[in-house]
C-alpha cells in the first residue's frame, strides 16, 4: 500500500499536513514534504478533513426498500416490509449493500454495524466498496422449535466462514430482540458470542408496547430481562434503547454498555423522541448514532442523523444548551469505533486512516465561525468531497468506481421484492 | 424576455415537457417542439421538476452571524445576537442578505417572506439575485416615545420608496411582536397596511415565556389579543404560533391566518416541538414552513425544512401517518403562494414561471418508487441543479452568477458585527 499526503487542509482551527501511511494516520504537523514517489499528494487548500463516521445501526440492503411503505401506521408498515423481505435474496442483498455503501461513502461513513440477511453477500459487497462493516449472524426464531436449531447451526457455520472474510469485515452475534428470540436462543448466542470475543448487535427497548409487553410478561423491563441473564456487558451494541427506566440506565451505564441512538426512524416510526442522550452517557454507557434502515429513515447520512440528535435533544429538554457540538459529534464517530474496540474515529497519529475530505469554500461553511455548527447544522452531505477508509481512497472528488453499474442493478431488482 | 423549453422531465409520475413564457409556465405536454429561435432547451432527461419553495419566514442578512453564538441558553443566545445586530449597516445587511439568496437559490427557494433592517438593502441585493422577496418594515419601538413616532415615518416614507422597488420586491409591514411593540404602534401599523393593502408579518406566540407572559399581563393569550383589536386576517403572516390555546386555534383559523412553521429555530432554541399542524389546517388557518434567520437554523434550506417538520409531527403525535406527504410539500410551496396572493409555488399551466430542476439520477433517488419521500427523507439540496424565478434562470447546473464575490464579500464583513 502506498502512502498519501494530505497538505495544508483545516483541522480544528489550524492548518496541517497529515500523511497516512499502510492504513494508519502517520504523522500530523505543521508541513510534511513528499516523502517518496508512490506518495499520492491530496491538495487539502479550501477543505477541512473530518474523522469517518460510525454508523452503528443499520440493515444494509434495506436501500431496497427506500420509500416503499410511506406515512402508514406501523403495523401496516411492518407488514409490508416483511412481506418485502420474504423475496430477499444473495442477489438483492448483495446490490442492495453495494447500493448502501456507495451512499455511506458519499456521505462519508466508512465504518457500520449492519444486521440483516444473506450476509455473505453483504461482506462481499463491503469487501468490493472498501468500507469497514461489522456483520452479525441474525438470530429470529419466533419459538420456532426447528428454526431455533437450525439457526444455532447455521451460526457456528457461519462464524467458520468469517475466519477468510478479510481484515475490513468482522462477524458478529445478532440477536433480533427480545420478543423475536426464544430466551434459549438469546442465551446461546451470547454464550458463543463470549467464547469466541465477538460483539452482540440487538435492538432493545425500541418502542413503548415492547417495554409494556415485557412488563407484563416478565415483571420487568426489557434492560432488566437481559441483565438478569447476565448479558450486560460493553460488547454489545443495542440499538434505540427509547423506552428506560431510572434503573435501566443505571444498567446500561454500570456496565458500559454501547448504545446506538437511531433518531430518524424513531421520529419517522413514531417511537419516541426522547432519547435519553445524557442520563445515559453519565451513567457510563457510550452513546453512538445510527441511521437504522432505509426502510424507516430513508437515507444513510450520519451528518442529517447528527442534525436531528442534536436538534430534538434541545427540544424535548427544553434546552438549547444540550447536546454540546463536541460530544454530539463524537458521538457519532470516536464512539463507534471505541464500541468495536478499533483505534478510529478521530484524527490522531497512530489511528486508523478513516477520514472525509470536505469542502469548506462554500456557502454552506460561510462565515467560518464555527466549524463544528457548519459541519452539523448548516452543511449537507455535499461537502464530502474524498473519503478514506483504512488507508484507501473509495471516493476523489465525489467519484466511487462503479456507482452507474449500482443504480442500475437496483433499478432491475428492487420489484423482484414486489412480488 | 425569451422562452424555456424543459423537455422530458419527470413530473408527478408522468414525462412531461414544459414551456415558459414571460414570467409565466404557458403550457404542459407530453410532448412539445422549439417554438422560436430565441428559446432556451433544457434537457430534462434523468431529473425532476418541483414547485420553488416559499420561505415564510426569515431574517435574511442574519446569514454574517452564522454560527455565531451556539449551546447556549436562549438568554446569552439572544443578547449576543443583540449585540451583533447593533453592528449592522447597509453593506452588512447588502452582503448578508446576497449569500441568504445565494443559499436560497442552491436549496431551491423562488420566494421568501423577510424581517430584518436597512431594507432598501436587501431589497438591492434581491433585485440583483432575482428572488421574489417581501421585505417588511419592521417596528420595534420597546415603548420609547420617540421611536413610536419615528417608526411611523419612516414606514411612511419606505412604502414611498417601495414603489420604484420593481416587479419582484413586495412591501409590507413588520410588527415584531407583541412584547416589543407597542400597542398603540401595533394598531398604526395595522391600520396602515390596511389603508394600502398591504400584509403584514409577525411573531406570534413562539415561546411558553411570551405566551404566559400576556396571559398575566392581558388576561388572554396573545392570539387573542392580537384578535381583540380586530387584527385577524388572511393577510396577517404569523410566525412560528408554537404556544395556542384552543380558542387560538379556532381564532386562526376562522380568520385564515398564514401560519409560518419553524421547526428547526423552533427546536435549536428550544421554543417548543408540538406545533398543531393538523389543528391548525383543519380549522382553516393556511400553514406555510419557514426557515427563521440563519443565527437560529443555521441554514435556509427547505428540503431541511420540510423533512425534520414531517419527522416532529409524527413522533410528538406518535403516528407514522401524521404530515402525508403531499399535505407536507404543498406548505412548503403553494400555500407560501396563497399567503401572499400569488399563483405560484405549483407546476400549472398560467402559473409563475418558480421551479426547480432537480437530479434524480442518483443514489438518494434509486430506487424511485416514491419521489415525494425520496425528496423530502432522502434527497439534499445539492439534486437541485438549475432555479427558475419569473420565467429567468438564476442558477444553471448548480452555477449562480457572483458567488464567489459574495464569498468573499462575506469572510471579510462579518467580523465587523462582533466589535
Amino acid at each position: 500500500m502506498g502512502k498519501i499526503l494530505i497538505k495544508d487542509i483545516y483541522l480544528k482551527g489550524k492548518t496541517v499536513s497529515i500523511l497516512i501511511e499502510g492504513n494508519t494516520i502517520a504523522r500530523i504537523a505543521d508541513r510534511i514534504e513528499e516523502v517518496s514517489e508512490d506518495t499520492e499528494v491530496l491538495d487539502g487548500r479550501g477543505k477541512a478533513v473530518i474523522p469517518g463516521f460510525a454508523n452503528m445501526h443499520t440493515h444494509a440492503a434495506m436501500t431496497m426498500m427506500r420509500g416503499g411503505k410511506e406515512d402508514e401506521k406501523l403495523q401496516r408498515w411492518l407488514s409490508a416490509i416483511w412481506a418485502m423481505e420474504k423475496n430477499l435474496d444473495d442477489e438483492t442483498v448483495y446490490w442492495g449493500t453495494k447500493l448502501a455503501c456507495l451512499e455511506m461513502i458519499k456521505t462519508g461513513t466508512t465504518l457500520f454495524n449492519d444486521q440483516y440477511f444473506y450476509i455473505d453477500s453483504a461482506v462481499k459487497a463491503t469487501s468490493e466498496m472498501g468500507l469497514r462493516g461489522v456483520h452479525s449472524y441474525v438470530f429470529l426464531d419466533l419459538n420456532d422449535k426447528e428454526k431455533i436449531e437450525s439457526q444455532r447451526n447455521m451460526c457456528a457455520v457461519e462464524y467458520e466462514r468469517s475466519k477468510s472474510w478479510g481484515p475490513l469485515n468482522t462477524f458478529a452475534i445478532g440477536v433480533h430482540a427480545l420478543y423475536t428470540v426464544s430466551p434459549e436462543n438469546i442465551v446461546w448466542a451470547f454464550d458463543f458470542a463470549r467464547k469466541h470475543g465477538l460483539k452482540v448487535h440487538i435492538h432493545l427497548s425500541e418502542t413503548y408496547q415492547e417495554y409494556m409487553e415485557c412488563r407484563g410478561k416478565n415483571n420487568c423491563t426489557p434492560v432488566e430481562y437481559f441483565d438478569s441473564l447476565g448479558l450486560m456487558s460493553s460488547d454489545l451494541i443495542a440499538a434505540h434503547c427509547v423506552w428506560l427506566s431510572r434503573n435501566d440506565i443505571e444498567i446500561l451505564g454500570r456496565n458500559a454498555v454501547n448504545i446506538a441512538h437511531n433518531i430518524k426512524s424513531n421520529l419517522k416510526l413514531a417511537s419516541g423522541l426522547n432519547f435519553k442522550f445524557r442520563e445515559l452517557s453519565d451513567a457510563g454507557a457510550n452513546v453512538c448514532l445510527g441511521t437504522d434502515g432505509t426502510a424507516s429513515n430513508n437515507n444513510l447520512d450520519m451528518l442529517d442523523t447528527m442534525q436531528i440528535t442534536a436538534l430534538v435533544q434541545k427540544a424535548w429538554r427544553n434546552d438549547p444548551a444540550a447536546a454540546p457540538l463536541p460530544e454530539l459529534i463524537k458521538s457519532a464517530t470516536y464512539n463507534g469505533y471505541k464500541a468495536m474496540g478499533l483505534n478510529g474515529g478521530h484524527i490522531k497519529e497512530g489511528a486508523l486512516a478513516d477520514l472525509s475530505i470536505i469542502d469548506i469554500d462554500n456557502y454552506k461553511f460561510t462565515p467560518n465561525i464555527n466549524f463544528d455548527a457548519n459541519l452539523v447544522y448548516s452543511a449537507n452531505s455535499y461537502c464530502i468531497k474524498t473519503v478514506i477508509c483504512n488507508g484507501r481512497i473509495v471516493m476523489k472528488d465525489r467519484y466511487v468506481e462503479g456507482e452507474d453499474e449500482i443504480l442500475s442493478q437496483v433499478r432491475r431488482l428492487y420489484r423482484k421484492l414486489w412480488v
